[in-house]
């Protein structure tokens, strides 16, 4: 399909980025979200080239549409739209979980209309389309959890627009892509908001914390400043590969502090070395 | 006391940037450590005046010794120079723990000796006289833990030396810095360094992880790829704080665990925002 209409549910982050990089690219893009605001933004900044507060207006015409909503909003959203949309057109979505929401969508299609799950790599701290970048997905993985019944001509048509934002695409289980999701992203994501919330436990202590608060606990806990209500969706999409991951986390956590409680420094070295090691590997191989 | 003549027994990165900064401020400085090769790079890179081997020689001179080897080493190392320090020589350390190092250091000391514990907020991941840096401890806070006991003018002496290097000096009770450091950096690290070999309950998936391994890992994890044995000493010389600590965390996360499981966005996403805010917070204020 030679120029596909696009329509950008949610003009947030991501949402106005995509429409940033696709609009660069020379397609029509029409933006939707509930907030007038944000929209009147979008237009502004070249986000979109139309926008509009109905759901059922904005998908008309489409022939993909972008679900850049939280997560848990999806189901809703495609519940509402799905009456209206064009025989043939294609949806995906940029949630950091695809299981979940896969089959939500998947029970609310029309006939003739596929789904196909999207996840770009390409988070940051900030939220919202006032920190929209036209190259927020340069060089960045974008990864699609097809289902096994979606045409590969769906999955060809997103991952061509998307290549055009300079994004890498790849093409990923989405059982697979949950599981690994969580050990690399999720659980680490949660941890670090533990360890910041640990330091509520030493009240009257905050000129002491700050002054030994050096580069590393900076970098370990940045992404404690991420949008909460992302980070809780992600949570309730994911449960069981998240909370088995930290449920073996703590276990670790448990071997760790009795070495350190019985002095067994040959242990406790081996437990650094070991992350030492595998995370140089996997950062060399990036 | 005007030129101190100063002796570092480790030129390691902290030890080889110390000097590096010292006689940039020209003060005479002795090198002292077992590995020839380190205190050859020490003297060529300009590190050290002259290096030596032997840990009386080195000291012999000495106003000021800087202890910059692996923790668990200083009180074998502070045996062996005890009976040839000066009257009136100053010693002081660059560990990340002081409760433990300080009684130690305190009982062997001869009469007429000082100690001051020390502990400057300027780790890397590199180690080793070659990633050494005249500007590693520029802006950074360098923290001194002196004893009631200790006299203010070995204080302000070593206070002094250390200004010169553009640090940011402040002064902490013991108990507190040990404390403190165990939540805002120890407890981090260990979780860092857990969070990376969590990855290893996943064989096969290398792949996968490394497709899904965005900027939120490698900051995440950053400090899980510093020195093993740097941090074994750490956890065993502050075991008491660091294992109440990672316990604390653990309490955290069962909590969150059981919310996620019962579906309780409500509860995840407080989680999530007091961590944003409580971050935010100590960002500001750094």
């Amino acid at each position: 399909m030679k120029n596909p209409r696009i329509t950008i549910i949610g003009v947030g982050l991501i949402g106005g980025s995509l429409g940033l990089a696709l609009k660069a690219a020379g397609l029509d893009v029409t933006g939707v979200d509930s907030d007038r605001g944000s929209l009147d933004i979008a237009v502004r900044r070249g986000s979109v080239d139309r926008a509009t507060t109905d759901l059922a207006d904005g998908v008309a015409q489409a022939d993909v549409v972008f679900l850049c909503t939280p997560v848990l909003q999806i189901p809703a959203v495609v519940a509402r739209i799905a009456p209206h949309l064009r025989e043939g057109a294609i949806i995906t979505d940029v949630g950091s979980t695809k299981r979940f929401i896969g089959e939500k969508i998947t029970r609310l299609l029309p006939r003739g209309v596929h789904y196909v799950g999207g996840h770009p790599m390409a988070g940051r701290e900030k939220s919202g389309i006032a920190a929209a970048d036209i190259n927020l997905f340069r060089d960045k993985r974008y990864i699609f959890t097809p289902a096994a019944a979606t045409p590969p001509a769906a999955v060809s048509l997103v991952a061509g627009l998307i290549r055009t934002t300079g994004a890498r695409v790849s093409v990923m289980d989405i059982s697979h892509h949950d599981d690994c999701a969580a050990v690399i992203s999720h659980v680490p994501h949660v941890v670090a908001a533990g360890l910041v919330n640990l330091l509520g436990r030493y009240p009257g202590e905050e000129e002491n914390i700050g002054a030994l608060a050096g580069g590393g606990f900076c970098d370990t806990t940045r992404i404690a400043s991420s949008n909460a209500d992302m980070w809780a969706d992600i949570c309730l999409t994911n449960p069981d590969a998240i909370t088995t991951g930290i449920e073996e986390l703590q276990a670790m956590l448990d071997e760790v502090v009795a070495a350190i409680r019985r002095g067994d420094r040959a242990a406790v070295h081996a437990f650094f070395a070991a992350a030492k090691a595998r995370r140089d590997n996997i950062i060399a191989s990036l």
